[in-house]
């Protein structure tokens, strides 16, 4: 089952500087989204190769960027905040490419623009089956055995109006009444679809 | 109902220089347990104060350190790795405190000596029910509505033949058949304990 996962980065910057000594201060929670690449691609002692992610950069300067990290063939990336935080980094120096068009800026980490609206086409093009993670959803059992599966969640803000809309059609999945951190909402996906 | 975790830090330093900018690498990867801690302690919007977990810093130089992070009081800690990391780096630079004499470094966050023997003497005076995570072990529905319960995880290295002999006697839990990151194990069990 290939299972995909879309974090919104409310805050976090889409081009420019980003400080790796203080990623969960001045850096829009970039932490946020970085422990999410770690929950969505790594087991102990190798990469989830059924897994991806896309980073939704939503805090400017600038046009919205999106950075999707594909399990299939990801490689030299270490587990640890700083690391991951590096390769984001790294392509926040360069100019936002235009929407859907994907620049492989090192092996398994992808460049591109755009926001939630074309993460979910391409999705849809796609024939994945999607979620919404959110506290007033349904059961997980409800998620079905699709080939592909896709799960959106927010970062440590709510989802705002224009996200609701664009997310209204989908069903919602709820994991608790704890509002946990999205790194443990993709754990505990992965935990109940490895379960099955 | 109160929660305990503790992990094994096999090669992670017990004194000494700890290097903030490469945690995974040259640090006896003691990112793995600064995950552990975040995946203890943090939720979305606030501190689970129900739950603690303790380091065991096993990779020298010198004796074993243990360091307990309680979430009951702790304060001032932000849940990205380097922050975490930071807590760690200025406990490394103390002389380790005498067996079982713990030390408050800062608000929650307790130094001591000691060793996985000394854990496990603790947790059985003061009456907690123990269970061992481990690949071989019982399904989680086996753990038992405590009062206190306590898990046992190891970093990304198994267990070592004098951590068995200790570890013999108390059952064992499985959360599937991934060898899967500890603060994963973490995040899992919070979440089972949570829907109950």
């Amino acid at each position: 089952m290939n299972r995909r996962f879309a974090i919104i980065g409310h805050l976090a910057p889409s081009s420019g500087k980003l400080n790796l000594n203080d990623l969960a201060g001045d850096s829009g929670r970039m932490d946020v989204l970085i422990r999410a690449v770690n929950a969505t691609l790594f087991v102990s002692h190798g990469i989830r190769r059924e897994a991806d992610i896309t980073l939704h950069l939503c805090g400017g300067p600038g046009p919205d960027r999106r950075i999707w990290f594909n399990g299939e063939t990801l490689a030299g990336v270490r587990p640890d905040e700083r690391s991951i935080g590096g390769q984001i980094k790294a392509i926040l120096k360069r100019p936002v490419p235009p929407i859907d068009v994907f620049d492989e800026v090192t092996q398994g980490i992808f460049d591109t623009g755009g926001d939630l609206s074309n993460t979910l086409a391409s999705w849809e093009r796609e024939g994945v089956t999607m979620y919404v993670l959110d506290a007033g959803g349904n059961d997980f059992e409800s998620v079905e055995n699709a080939q592909k599966v896709g799960f959106i969640l927010s970062d440590h803000l709510a989802y705002d109006e224009k996200e609701k809309e664009l997310l209204d059609s989908y069903p919602k999945i709820s994991l608790g009444t704890n509002w946990l951190q999205g790194h443990a909402c993709i754990t505990i996906v992965h935990h109940q679809l490895d379960s099955r």
